[in-house]
């Protein structure tokens, strides 16, 4: 079992692969064009490498890839919107433009709609259909008026406006965290993990999520654009984890979630290493 | 069997309540008030008729409703998509101001991202999972990149430019007639049709579907904004089957596409009675 750097390495070019053949360049055009320029950004795909991740822990990840990729598609379709003139206005992802700065708002909002559409629709055709209707399900919450969305929709409307640090961390909840614990718990799904399995790590998957934005926020202030690939200090209009508790306090809450996300793992022993790594790796990363 | 009037009326309650309760009103909250405002709208629903209509005359439609909501979901999100100022810049829907008009354009935005979301989640928690995959794969293909998707793209990006009428017929067919044609098939799944059903039903639908553009384009042309709800004389800019062919060309296309979508029923004999009524009243519409 290499460790988690190599499996990062070995998994990257596989994963290219089956997200290039999810959307391929068959029939250029400006919809696969852009839904492709934002499927396969370099990026470090950490929901991906989470459902891997939980599937191999339950059993194996020899049937995680589909849903592994259903969730970098949402997960794209969310940033293009994120980074819409309407939302965050945002010139910069992964070290490239934007897509609507690229291909104009009307391509990459259809582009946008075109990858949440395709991640149901692979989904659909690349299970089993008990399978299938069980991800699209689970993906559909995450996504909906209980996850995603509602968050991105208070996120931004509460641009500008004074909220609690409890505000805060709903938004996040819903807009990062909810689609992490979907992804762990798909892993699980595809490869028949248990309900305790599933339970334990959703409780990781959860908390692992909201310290991956709390490190965001961090990354916002402490980080260059080389580093993180985004325009920084964009958040300035925004409440963030940062504002709220400082630098260092934010710092502190990132590693005090990791260590409540690895401490869900306990159940499953040493088996967990490689997840307890990837906690490690999201306290610290600098992109 | 009611005739086509009474039929309207009888599921137009019926209908209103499942659309209701898809996305219910639980928890106000923007994007679900923006969600809820667009699908339930006055609207004649076409596409969940088809998909009622199609699964009756292929042995009942106690099945069809999660497949006809799903349609108008994904249909309704597409309608918020069109309005949008990068794309039509409409400001008014089915006799009320457009979705964004009123939410703003981020509500908007997040509102039809939810509806198609949920269009996926409806079909994958009411059905049996064999069905609802492959309801869910039909309809993401009548969605993606040779559907609606493409169809809307290359209708944004055509206007102010001159175009062929193969370019103007493909543009329809792709952003209405292949998700009529998703809603016939969609109909006849759920009702256990057999390949044969399914072939003359999708025959129907797409010509009944660019039947309904076509007629859409004489009334922005002929209609009032009373008759139609939406501002008239809005496809200024836009090449349609109107400036190409003229008033009664237009109207002569859209009754021999009426006629085709006729003859496909022929195998299933005065069974489809109703279906050819829904034809002519196509043809016929004045809203």
């Amino acid at each position: 079992m290499p460790s988690l750097p190599g499996f990062f390495a070995n998994y990257q070019e596989t994963m290219t692969r089956a997200l290039d053949a999810m959307v391929p360049a068959s029939r250029p055009d400006p919809v696969r064009d852009a839904m492709r320029y934002t499927l396969l950004a370099p990026s470090k795909r950490v929901r991906a490498v989470v459902v891997l991740l939980a599937a191999d822990l339950c059993g194996g990840a020899s049937r995680a890839m589909p849903a592994a990729c259903a969730i970098e598609a949402i997960h794209a379709s969310s940033l293009i919107l994120d980074d819409l003139p309407c939302m965050d206005d945002a010139p910069l992802r992964r070290g490239r433009p934007t897509v609507h700065t690229v291909h104009g708002e009307a391509v990459a909002i259809l582009a946008a709609f075109g990858l949440l559409n395709d991640a149901y629709g692979h989904l659909s055709r690349s299970y089993d259909p008990a399978l299938a209707a069980r991800v699209t399900a689970l993906y559909a919450d995450a996504v909906g008026l209980d996850g995603l969305v509602a968050g991105q929709a208070e996120d931004v409307l509460a641009t500008d406006a004074a909220i609690s640090f409890e505000t805060l961390e709903r938004i996040h909840r819903r807009k990062t965290g909810v689609l992490f614990s979907a992804a762990a718990t798909a892993g699980a799904l595809t490869a028949g993990g248990s309900a305790g399995d599933i339970e334990a790590l959703t409780a990781y998957a959860k908390n692992l999520g909201l310290a991956f934005q709390v490190v965001d926020d961090l990354l916002d202030v402490t980080g260059t654009e080389a580093e993180t690939g985004k325009a920084v200090r964009h958040d300035a209009r925004k409440t963030t984890f940062v504002s709220f508790s400082g630098v260092d306090g934010a710092r502190e809450l990132a590693q005090e979630l990791c260590r409540t996300a690895t401490l869900a793992l306990t159940p499953f022993g040493s088996r967990a290493a490689r997840l307890g790594e990837l906690a490690d790796f999201v306290a610290a990363r600098r992109l």
